[in-house]
């Protein structure tokens, strides 16, 4: 692929930004103690603080799948349930990590939209306290959602008012928090922990990082004892830690996660302008954050993907995915809602 | 820490080489497609075999923990086990990820220099193959050692094939498998893969590297199918894998691991020579790679830590470990041998 | 509870068949080997040879999640997943012990009858055989079902001949597997081995034993190097194997199995026939063997329980479940019948 | 095996006790609900707490091998870990159950006799309290010992508060604690609860019964919130729970676990006083309770195991363990050390 190339088959296609790659660089100046110990890491947490709130717990991981199990397993025992939506990456793309490790059952609950309400939770919770069922402990929603779609602000404060009184957690899966935060024109901190949610999964990778993620719990000593601990048996405590936070302390700068999520989002607001008139082409999901979802002609479908490769998400439809990201360029959106429209011609 | 300060703690406190640098910016073009399906992944791994044997199975994973759990679990079943020193990073600074992770038991044996020879395995392969008992299907040795000692090739080629002949693999640990590879004057594979290791972590992190271990497989189809999987469960598959691959493709040209490593032992072999007069400072381990044990007296031992902070190893005797790598500088070594000298005085 | 009394919550309720304890006692000789290597064990299992054939791979286990447990967990890896009904056993009452055990996925499909059937598993295989989805590898199905229903021969043949050009496995949790071939008239291999299920948890404890149940593992040398440790480290290794052994030699002797489920199938037919005409009950499931699921309304349902205990199965119809077994008597329906009877008066 | 044989190979070679049996029998008296709502098990929790205490937390499992997993499990987070004495049976004959289940660690500490002491413990709670170390949280003893030995109460009581004072909890492997109160001629609770043990697990498999043990938390609330579901999770539960309760209300009562651990260890001591005097049989450990472990000519242990079989239990010296339980008569001591004098003639 060549350096102009951008794909539009996921926003971790992309390269890492600029600004990030600099503060890797600045980082990179003489030794520092392992695991965490270090100046990087400790602004970097100060600065997930300024955003979520001075007792916000701080853990970074390696990867989103490292991130959300890691979260999850400091919060379930192993007879504990997560309640999450059949589309979840936690579900459908994380090869049953969780599982595996937190030894907990996962329970997937079908929805339209990969939207979890308090009606979709309820008949989940009927089961008896006893010893017989995995106990639902954790609401799991990712935001923004995996098809591109948006909690509303008053939808997860409804949730975590409904999982609160029942005695669950929520946790968000934000892997695109930072779209979704771009999108509702929120600061990311108004969207989750003021809205009740216990544990967020701030994501880095795909939104400019080369890799890294974030872990914040929101309540008090909610996972202060298991996090440590947790994170380093499921193999997520990076030696040069450095590295890691040295990016995040430049994202959460200079609104440079709002930019690059911004951009994002915009690119797909500009490829969703282009495609939505293509005949042939049926949008089939809100367009709020990075992701276009739309069902096309097999060969159509075919044709385009020989020309710039992009994920046929659900082959039965069959509905393809498109997303942008940070590096996304106006003319690479338009050249390709013109090999979309080529193919289909 | 400024920039000038070098520590003697770990060879995990050391910046990024520039020449890994480097590559990484120089993979930051364009668009790649995630999770190894990319040119600098496929680049990387050419490289990995050139070295190892074109047979070799390569998976890069996130850091040394990963690559130990991930190579591993990939070659026992939950009621099999790994025989290691008790010394073994795998024992004693994993907590205890691969039980976790693989349901596995590891059996410690305890040894004086943290080598395991075969007359050590064998009280632990008596047992007979009921299924009262973990059976025993791995020998995990670290090449150097956790005390900064080696194997030599043909203490290695005895142990595989007493190993073999019972029906065990074995692994290296290979953390500092360079270190090993530049004090023994022989290319990687002479030592691993030709004398019949199964399965090799090789170490980025500790030799130059932002991040990034690389798990070989030497035993063809050993863990073809397993290993994806199993590394992907264990959060270890990077989405921007370019950025890993990148790095181990400069790593493996030029002679760069080997550069790196020559000169963390040097340098070491440099603080020797100063410390070893030291009057109050008893070597306790042969210094054959990048790191010196020694005792002191305690009250030395804080008086030197206050100034550049270094690991006690065993608080009992009380035994210190002082370790080099790629960016400890001559001036380094001096002043710091000049700073024991003056807590012991 | 008084002798006389008997309940309908559910067939665990029975009490030991004075056959079976009969057989106890006859074991209760002189001394054996532990663990299996008894002469009890041998003959037991050469009776389910008898009736399954000579390949079969035949462990005991103490109770039915145990059963299920250790017959799954040799089949697959940890990466791999079960697909079930969402009413399945395994998946509902089982507290999550397989995923703890074995690290896997279950993958509930709903259904309206808790039957699977070819159309069912189709959506859940789509998707790629690449890493990031756990691999679906065997179909796990329960007759007699969950709400007392059976598979017709030719469905279990024809989901057989699905899965396993799939390259899935078939399991049958048969934890009532006595009353469905009861129910069927035919004989259990014809309606599992040799429709190409490929492992069977043969149901003991809901049909007249004290406890125990039996994995039959029909595919040969599908499990042999995993069953016996899968078992011991599920902790489902008795250590005087001989009392579960005699047990399961008496049942499989002289058609006690048969005679016990007809029993209990007869009297829930009977039991159907008395309360089909009560006003207020209305029957929501075919009755196949010895369940009937109904709904009451509330205030009849509560007065009816405190009578004669049974278990309201789904709180949100309200839908109740009543159970008959080997000891049930006519006497104890027709009381039944009539309290029910009264409740609703 | 004939009826008249009795075995010397271990005490679950014995048949069940014929008051144990009548126990077993009397249960069987009409309908029960299952899974311990039982008054069988009431009645059989209310003696436990009679010989223990009235917060004694109960929980009756299927075997020995469940009672140590569940009870562990209870007490520890995956990144905690048991310290045991290298021969204890949780670490060299339950195939690795508890790794398996609790994802946790056991740390074996060699021991010249199988017995702990303060001192064996302290070198293992040197590490620090960071994220890369298994946290020590309890210590695991047998009463009586693998090796037929005791640990005298003030032994127990010492490490107790040792444990204590560091925040360890510790745990008493009593699959043979019946013996090991019968030799100390001390009541149950003197020698556990009473000196500050946390947890027990209260054999009745060697000591009569046909199945069952019994888990008994000391502590209150120790693991109230957690012991129902890990139990069920291991597939400890038992749906006709009845039959294990009543086996241990009986044992329980009347002193019988007494009576029969005390004519095991009195048939061990005749055994002993036969065979000490045999020129060939070196006695290797204090005989205390119902076991002799013993060297021989390997010549004789062959043609002494072809008469009546028992266990080498350290093949290298060859050491050969011989047992006694509640059944075995006098008869059988004085033919059994009659055959090993001919093997050695």
């Amino acid at each position: 692929m060549s350096a102009a190339t951008r794909s539009f088959a996921s926003d971790n296609t992309a390269p890492v930004a600029p600004e990030i790659l600099d503060a890797i660089r600045r980082a990179n100046d003489g030794d520092a103690v392992g695991y965490g110990h270090d100046a990087w890491t400790a602004s970097a947490v100060r600065r997930f603080r300024e955003h979520f709130g001075d007792a916000t717990g701080v853990y970074f991981t390696f990867n989103g799948t490292g991130a959300n199990v890691v979260a999850l397993s400091c919060l379930v025992k192993p007879w504990e349930a997560v309640l999450c939506p059949a589309s979840a990456h936690l579900q459908t793309d994380e090869c049953g990590a969780f599982e595996r490790f937190a030894g907990s059952k996962v329970i997937p609950i079908a929805t339209d939209d990969g939207k979890l309400r308090p009606e979709d939770l309820e008949p989940h919770l009927r089961h008896g306290h006893d010893e017989h069922h995995p106990q639902p402990r954790i609401v799991s929603i990712s935001q923004s959602t995996e098809y591109g779609g948006l909690y509303e602000p008053g939808e997860i404060h409804e949730l975590c008012d409904y999982a609160h009184e029942r005695g669950l957690l929520v946790h968000v899966d934000g892997a695109r928090i930072a779209n979704a935060a771009a999108a509702l024109h929120a600061p990311p901190r108004t969207i989750t922990a003021d809205l009740g949610v216990d544990a967020l999964t701030f994501g880095g990778t795909k939104n400019g990082l080369m890799f890294g993620e974030a872990i914040c719990f929101f309540t008090p000593d909610l996972a202060a004892g298991a996090a440590p601990f947790a994170r380093k048996q499921a193999m997520q405590l990076s030696s040069k830690m450095r590295y890691v936070a040295a990016q995040f302390e430049a994202l959460l700068s200079n609104d440079l996660w709002l930019r690059y999520a911004s951009h994002a989002n915009a690119m797909t607001a500009r490829l969703h302008e282009r495609v939505r008139a293509i005949k042939g082409i049926r949008i089939t999901r809100p367009v709020r954050c990075n992701a276009i979802f739309a069902t096309m002609d097999r060969g159509a479908i075919a044709r385009a993907q020989a020309k710039v490769f992009f994920y046929t998400f659900d082959e039965a439809l069959p509905e393809v995915r498109w997303m942008t990201h940070w590096a996304t360029r106006p003319e690479d959106v338009d050249a390709f809602a013109e090999s979309l429209e080529a193919a289909l011609a």
